[in-house]
Formats: C-alpha cells, sequence, structure tokens
C-alpha cells in the first residue's frame, strides 16, 4: 500500500528547478493525468494536444513549459514537463515492495547460498547450492534460484521467474513475473533418423540495470554464454536463444525472437513480433519496425522494415506499389489492347 | 477423476427439447465423438461431412437436425445438435476441481487478506495484504495475489498465475496456468544515453466472465488502468500493453499482441499472431486475419488482414496479383518488345 | 557444480574411434570453443571457415576430419568431428542435476499418487491424487502435477512447469521451465450475444523422447488427445492448440503457433514466429521458412515460405520482383509514353 507524503508547490518547483506563477502553499500529495487530477495532485502537460484541458483541470499544480500553461491554476514552468512529472511520481510513490522485508518463514535457502543481510525473499523462495543474492535486493513469492547462480544488488525478481544454474545477473536488473533465464537451448544433431540433444554447458550474463519482461525466455549458450548488455529493456514474450549477445542500452518490444548466435548492438530499437535469423550481426543505432523478417546483417544506424526486412524507405515504396497492384494490372491491359488488340480477359477481371 | 451419472436416450431428449426416434429407455452414461461413442455414449452429427459415420457408429443415442438421422439408432432430434450435445456434455462431466476442497495447509493466506469461507486455495498459494479472494473461487497449486488484489467469486485461477499488486478480477474469470496480470509496462525515457523507467502506478481491471490463457501477459497502466472488458475471451502466450482498453466479448487468439494505449470494441474477433500498434482505436464488431498487422484505426464492423493490414477484400486481390508478379513482368517484357523492340534481358529470367 | 574426469588423448581417440597424430599422453579434462581452449581441453574443427585457429589454439587435443589438422598439436582424426565432440562433452561434463536427488521435504505428494523409488521431486513440488512418476525422473523445485498424471521414467521437468489433469507424458521426455501442459483449449460458442465455453474432455499425450521448451503451451483436447510425437522437439513459446497432433522427429523453433485440429507429420522442420491455421493436414518430412502463414495443406516433403505459404521457389522469385516493382512501374511508364503519349504523374513519382 502506498504512504504517501505531501509537498507544497514551491517545495516541488523547488526540486524540479522550474519558476512557480500561482499559489505556492497549494498541497500537493499525489500525481495524476490531467482529465482525473483532483486538488491535491500535481499534473503535467507535455503535448499541446492536453493544453485544451488546462481551462478544466481541478489539478493543485501543473508542470508546463515556460509561456504553455495560459491563466490557469498554479503553473510550474519547466523545459521538460514530463520527464520532471515522473521524478515528482517517483518522489510521491516510490516503488513499493509489497512483501515484508526479511527472508520468509516458507522460503528455502540451500545452506551454502549466500544471501546478503538486507535481501528479501518472498514466500515460496527458492536458492540454490552455491548461490548469492547481492545486497537490498527483493525476491517475490515463488522465485526459482538455481545453483551456482550470482544475482546482484538492489535487484527486483518477482514470481515464478527461474534463474537457472550458473547464470549471472547484475546490479539492479528487474526481471518481471514468469521470465525464464538460462534454459537450454534449442540445438539437435540429427542421428540415426532422430535427434540427438546438444548439451548446454554454457550460461547466460545479465548486465548492470537490465529489465527483462513477463515470461520472456532466453536460452543458456552451447559454449561461452549468452549476454544481455548493461541499461538493455526487453519487454514480454521474448525469446533469445542460445549464445545471442544484445548490446547496452538497446530496447526490444515484446514477442520478437532472436535466434541463435545473432549479436545485435548498442542504442537498437527493435519493434514488436520481429524475427530476426541466427548468426547475423547488428550494428549499433539499428532500428526495426515491428512484425519485420531479418534475415541479413545491418550496418550501424540503419532502419529496416518487412519482412524480408529492407531499408525502410524502400520498403514504404514496395508496400505503396503493392496496394496499387490492381491499378498497374489495369494499366498493363490498356497498353495490350492498344499495343496486341487484346481484349480484358475474365482472369484479369479480379 | 470423473464420477458419472446415467440417464436414459428419453431423459436426454426432455432435456435438450428433442424428439426422440428410436428406444427411449437406452442408458447413457458419457458423450463422445461419434466415431468413437460406445453403447454408452451420446453422440451427435451437426456437419452433413461426419453423416457418413450414422450408420457404423456404436452411440447409444445422436443428437440429430430433424430428418438428419436416417435410419439408424437411437436419435434425439433438435434444431442445434453441437450446442445441446455441449449442454449434455456438462451435464456427464462437470467441472472437475481436481484439489481438495478448502485452504491448503501448506499456503499462506496473509492476516490481513480475506478469502471467503468456501474458497479453495491449493498447496503452495500466496493470498497477500489486504487481498480478498470471493466466494466459491478456487486458486490451484502455485498461485500468487499480490497484496491489494480483488478477485471475485467463482473464478478459477491455475498454477503460475501471478496476479500483481492492486489488480481487480471480476466474477467467474478463467485464468489459466502461467498466466501474468500487471506487470510493469514497457516504458522509459531516454536519460542521458541510458533509459530511465516510467513508474507504472495503475493496475489492471478483468470483467466478469473473462478467460485469460496459459502465459498470457496484461501490463499494468501507468497512470489509470488496463481494462479487459466482461465475456472477452484471451488465448493462449498474447501480450497486451500498459493503458490498452478491450472491450466486451471480444476474442483474441493466440499470440497477438497489443500495444500501448490502443482500445479495442466489442464483439471483435481478432485472429492468431497479430499485431496491433499503439494508440490505435478499433471499433466494435471488428474482424482482423491472422499474422495481420494493424497499424491504423479500424471503423466498427470493417474487416481487416495483411500486414499492413488492409481491407479484407482489397487484401485478397492484391494476393492473387501478388502471386501473379511473374506472369505480369512477363507480359511487360512482351509489349517492350513490341514497342520498343527490347529483347528478353537476362535479370528479367528470374 | 560439475565434477570432470580426466582422460588422456589416447584414451579419447580410442572412445571415438579415431587417429591420433601427436602427444597421446596428453591429458585432457573439458572441452571448449577451438578460441577458447586451454591446454587441458578438446576441441574440434569440423567448419573450414575455423582452420584458422589451429595455429594459435593452445588446446590439448583437436577433432578434425583426416588430413584437416595441418602441422598442428595433438590431433585426432575422425570422419564427423562436431558429432564426436558432442559424445566427449557429454562425457566430460555429465548431465548435471543441480538439486539434491530424493523428495525435498516442503514437496506435497498426494497419498494416492504413485512416485517410483529413485525419483527426485525439489522443494515446493507438488503431485496430485492417482498420479505417477516413473523411475529416476526429476522434477525440479515448484512443479505442478495435477491429477491422474502420468509422468514416464528418466524425465527432466524444470520449474514453474504445470502439466494438468489426466496428461500424459512419456520416457526421457524434457519440459523446459514455465511449459504449461494440458489448459483448456481455446474454444467457445456464441450464445446470446455472449460465448459459452467448450468443455475441454480431453487430454494430452507427450510421446518418448519429446523436448518441450520454455514457456510453451499445449491445450488439452476438446475430447480425445492432443499428441507430440516420439522424439519431436519444440522451442520456446510456441503454441499448440486442443486436437493438435504433432508427428514423430519434428522439430519446431520458437513462437510458432498451430490451431486446433491441424495435423503435422513426421521430420518435419518448420521455423520460428510460423503460423499453421486450424484443420490442415501437413505431411511428411515438410519445411516452413520463418515467419510463415500456412493457410492450407502441404504435400509430403514439400518446402513452402511466406504469409501466405507459397512453393519455397515461387515465393523466392515473388519477392525478388516485389522488391522491383518501383523499376517495374517505371517501366510501365515508359511504354505508356510511347504508346499513349501519357505523361509521368505525379502519383506515379514514388
Amino acid at each position: 500500500v502506498i504512504v504517501g507524503i505531501t509537498l507544497t508547490a514551491g517545495d516541488i518547483a523547488e526540486r524540479v528547478g522550474g519558476k512557480l506563477v500561482g499559489d505556492s502553499a497549494a498541497l500537493i500529495s499525489g500525481v495524476a493525468k490531467i482529465e482525473e487530477a483532483g486538488s491535491g495532485d500535481l499534473t503535467f502537460v507535455a503535448n499541446p494536444r492536453y493544453a485544451r484541458y488546462l481551462a478544466q483541470t481541478k489539478a493543485g499544480a501543473i508542470l508546463v513549459k515556460p509561456g504553455h500553461g495560459g491563466e490557469h491554476g498554479t503553473l510550474i514552468e519547466v523545459a521538460d514537463p514530463y520527464a520532471q512529472f515522473l521524478r515528482m511520481l517517483e518522489v510521491f510513490h516510490p516503488r513499493d515492495v509489497w512483501i515484508e522485508a526479511g527472508v520468509h518463514p516458507t522460503a528455502v535457502i540451500h545452506p551454502t547460498a549466500s544471501v546478503a543481510e538486507n535481501v528479501t525473499v518472498g514466500a515460496f523462495g527458492y536458492v540454490g547450492a552455491r548461490s548469492r543474492i547481492g545486497a537490498g535486493s527483493v525476491l517475490y513469492p515463488h522465485v526459482t534460484i538455481a545453483a551456482d547462480v550470482v544475482v546482484g544488488e538492489q535487484c527486483e525478481v518477482h514470481s515464478f521467474v527461474s534463474i537457472r544454474e550458473r547464470v549471472k545477473v547484475g546490479n539492479r536488473v528487474i526481471v518481471q513475473d514468469g521470465a525464464i533465464i538460462g534454459t537450454d537451448g534449442f540445438g539437435f544433431v540429427p542421428d540415426a533418423g532422430a535427434y540427438r540433444k546438444i548439451p548446454h554447458m554454457g550460461t547466460v550474463t545479465i548486465g548492470d540495470d537490465v529489465e527483462i519482461g513477463a515470461n520472456t525466455t532466453i536460452d543458456r549458450a552451447t559454449l561461452g554464454e549468452t549476454v544481455i548488455g548493461a541499461g538493455t529493456k526487453l519487454d514480454n514474450l521474448i525469446q533469445i536463444a542460445h549464445n545471442v549477445a544484445v548490446g547496452k542500452h538497446t530496447v526490444i518490444a515484446a514477442q520478437t525472437g532472436v535466434s541463435g548466435s545473432s549479436r545485435i548492438g548498442d542504442h537498437c530499437q527493435i519493434g514488436g513480433q520481429v524475427g530476426i535469423i541466427g548468426h547475423l550481426r547488428l550494428g549499433d543505432r539499428v532500428q526495426i519496425g515491428a512484425q519485420s523478417g531479418v534475415a541479413g546483417d545491418v550496418a550501424d544506424g540503419d532502419i529496416v522494415s518487412g519482412s524480408p526486412a529492407r531499408p525502410h524507405s524502400l520498403w514504404k515504396r514496395i508496400e505503396v506499389l503493392v496496394t496499387r497492384l490492381p491499378e498497374l494490372v489495369r494499366r498493363i491491359r490498356v497498353l495490350e489492347a492498344e499495343v496486341l488488340g487484346k481484349k480484358t480477359n475474365e482472369k484479369d477481371a479480379n
């Protein structure tokens, strides 16, 4: 449950480095969207589309760009209203750990495991042999930490997360519910009409400040390691295959899949439901449109779309022309009638 | 295990409001497909394709449309054989709760939580602070109900379901195994070369009579709530992003993803592996073909297909013409030879 | 933790039936990639691309094809270096069960369940009424085995796997973390503006030697059973709908979905993110390219790609022609100018 604090509009202006216009003594104890804000709420206008709400909002204080607030209520002028709103959101609603601190009596911590003193392990938590959980980390109920795992400091690991043997997780990593880190990769060799499993002796390394979405799966390497670089954010239901390396500060949207041994650079933006085949190299700052199928390397800074993926501008031209195919067929028919004396045939009528 | 009941064919005819032709005393104690039915089974023929089985089936009684049964065995004539078959299926095989009633001794119920008297909580169930579970609901083993959650009456929550803090679930909701409701949405703002997490203070509201498939993920709203309307059915491995609103009695097939803040109307039918980008408005009774990529608003009653999605009839025409591209190229070449005297060049040969 | 063994290069040559060239007494206690191997490691070169590492590797012994090793270090010549490397990998690193053998004291085994004597059930394991677990099987922490389930011998069932009521699992089956077997299929009939759930009385049968990937979902049949044939391998996040039958020794890559009642043959290879609509028949040895959308039956041995899927060679031609659409439009314009005296219009400029 959220225990609030109360600040004056003047306090807030000071914290965000803004200029206060209006009642500096107005008491603020929460944040809300401008359509829903009450007299005790801070709100913001960043997008001009929302300026129309300024006249009607009941908000106690409004973060706006300088000169964008009109005559309405108590304004706090800042260059970046949304970013400052988020900062204050964290002040009013600090991240809520919804279980009691400490190790729950039902949790099973292996005698050889090491759990830092201020770690929280929820009900039915399991920490396997020789694993280490760093200071300040919170494991919500029903987590499996296998053997020889390292989880860093200030991590947040939610229910039904499985972190398999020998996986290394950095600091301040958030793993949402149901994510699976370190299962065997999908590797088999044909053997007398059946398949023989390739043992997966490698592991997974997750960098600092990574977030991993709900029910996302990350396979361990055959040998060596699958890597998710520092600051990278993975959405829900993503598949990362064995021996993949994702760089730093890359964001990947939901339901995307990356096949084995592909490497993705830093600061990339990858849309949802994208498929990336195996053994590719994607550079830094690459952008990939949703539902694309990437079947070749992509150079630094390139933007690609479509399945198979092509340069984004070519893909857009092609999409327009595909929609115009019925018209192109008609134009070919007109030419044929003129040149070859051909009549429109039935087959062309669709 | 299923403990059966036994009815006569006459009893069944009465229950389904049908006309009995044959042996009204035939004893029926179960249901089966027509190919597999034995002498104690009720079966049905709805699709004429299956009428050929009438001559050979050993079924004790057969639900058929009036006049569609021929001379075979004991018939029960009804207007809607499949619907009546389903009704009788529920009579013979009532939904089986496969765990013992009551709260399992290993379950952890927070002292401030409230669990109605006839609720079942399976082994290793967790119900967090101030959460409430309504009468008649069944939580199978290994469920996490976080803090401040409300689960309505007569719900069925399966293993490894996580319902996160402050989520509200209606009555008669079924949540299949591994579904995750209320994780943080995928929202970050760029901040000095890295990403800063947008706190997700909102929640999720699930209406009455909703079913949520296995391993489906539903993110909480940034502010406000993500909504799944009453009677809506979500298949497995679906992604519903933050602040999405899905209407009532809408069905969404497996592996579809809906991006942030999009709104979907009532009575829609959305195929599998569909992607819907963010901030769209889809009307009521919209139909979307499997694997479509929806990148624009869709009006009430419209049918769209393809990626990017287009009106279904246009998409079908385009698909036909795309397949005919090799022929169109040949026709252009013929025209060029005639008009420009150009010869077929090698590049065109593929 | 891995407890190693040590062999001489001569021992290894004997085990793999190879010819030793070099120091037969070299001590080997592990395996590694050629770039990373140390003096105690066995490595291999199968792909000529890696031959360049031969000069620099510190590996104690190298599996190579006869005559492919040059003058470098200790070689073991075999016809199939990679397959023999995998065999030795299993020798040096036998599959590691990372929990203690036996039934963990926190596990809940129903009094009517039967667990063979050398079965391991990890912490918080649940085995329901009348279920049977075969000899040598390992259930990792946090597994739910519902009622009336049969799990065969030598199986490996990982954390957060749910095997629902009445499901039958063969021998030597591996189920990775979070996979769900036997949830209700997605079946509803319209009923007065709402949907009525179709009861799913059927079950799922999993053949011997199957592997099921992390967070994959397999629905139970309406009546009868959903079947995964012996030796078949399913990757992560796959959806198998009700009444589907997958044959033997078929491999399906991640995030693919198979809709209700479709049948897939033996020895098929299906790429990632493929969608297969319902009620189809796919023959044996079928190959399907990644991201394809299969909307019709596929004959034995056929190779299809694209969405909608077409014969692979046609699909490749079409993809080339789609990319050339801008050129085709230009050619039509040239013809129109010549024949009809038409000028390039603006609309065509894109």
